[in-house]
């Protein structure tokens, strides 16, 4: 499977590829705005991995990146999302199945608030942005960046997944089940995205008010 | 300690009710907006504890319950907390805590979703129809009334507790602590409830779409 990293050099997206390419044998493509960019991450994730990468690992440019993937995930912040759905939309092969984990957070005396797109969320917001014929999933939002791509922190943390097309959910399901950790956990439809984006900053929350916690994550029991 | 738990016939405050009686020595006040209604259900609960009942339980009308006691928690629907609360404001003490347990929940096809007030959050809205010296604390939102009242289902969860008067969060993270298989987490100010009360349609909302899941609870690690 080609799965292809959305702005792959960024928090999410550095966890993400680490994970990915050391734990599966897919083609990961980690992509970013610049060539250049997504060259010197893959670089870097490469040198990390040393003899632990397995997954066939390369950059490119979004667009070039997103170009017959089968899987896309849009590790970008939700202002940048639409825009970068757009840049790669024409990309698309007819198949794609775009993932989408970012989380609109803000921030203010009291702590960390989920900040709600007009969309309903941001993995709506993705959908609007997407052609009609893409399917969007929702996942990995409620996973901690620096847990992931700290390649010693074993995760044992559920990621819910949602999304209105089933196979396509299954797709992203069978991928979380892959990487060691995780266990995928159906949240139903994409409708149902906003309450699990909202996790993220409750997430932060508990890091910042309870000593000896921190990049936390969830499990369901 | 003297808790009161308006509404305490309903199913979240059954499950408190049951649990406070069996694992601390408190005095617990089962009110209801009918003497009868509290008086019928301290007498169920009395029957299924048994010989393992330790609390002081007894029942009154809300108004009552809510008299001289250290807790006050409203296990009412949101609809009906303002009122609730209300009824209860001139017999609250000068020293008293309001919790919050309730969340408010819509389901369509798509799945459950938060209903979020205008007042931010039902916390929110509690601490607006409180008196202005009585703490506000949201807290055992996330917990399914089937587990909690499943006097053999062991819990395993953590119940995350938001609120502006530090004195008034420790005293209820104190009884959360009290209950067997419940850990205290602070979730900072009560502006942070939102997303902790928007965390239950996504508990249901699992149980509904994954096998062998139901009546959730959540763990933060």
């Amino acid at each position: 499977m080609r799965i292809a990293l959305l702005g792959g050099t960024g928090d999410i997206g550095e966890g993400l590829a680490l994970r990915l390419a050391r734990e599966t044998t897919h083609e990961v493509v980690v992509g970013s705005r610049t060539a250049e960019k997504a060259a010197a991450a893959v670089e870097a994730y490469a040198d990390r991995l040393g003899d632990e990468l397995t997954a066939d690992l390369s950059d490119a440019p979004n667009e070039a990146a997103a170009a017959g993937a089968d899987v896309v995930v849009a590790c970008v912040p939700p202002y940048h999302l639409s825009d970068t759905v757009d840049s790669v939309a024409d990309a698309l092969s007819a198949d794609a199945i775009l993932v989408s984990p970012a989380v609109g957070i803000s921030r203010d005396d009291d702590g960390f608030h989920y900040n709600r797109p007009p969309q309903g969320s941001v993995a709506e917001l993705a959908a609007d942005a997407a052609p009609d014929d893409v399917p969007v999933v929702g996942a990995f939002q409620n996973l901690a960046a620096g847990a992931l791509a700290d390649l010693a922190h074993e995760l044992g943390f559920d990621v819910v997944v949602t999304g209105d097309d089933e196979a396509a959910k299954e797709t992203v399901k069978g991928i979380v089940e892959e990487l060691e950790g995780l266990r995928p956990l159906d949240g139903g439809a994409l409708a149902n995205s906003a309450e699990v984006e909202a996790m993220t900053p409750l997430l932060i929350n508990l890091a910042m008010e309870n000593d000896g916690l921190h990049d936390l994550g969830v499990s369901f029991h």
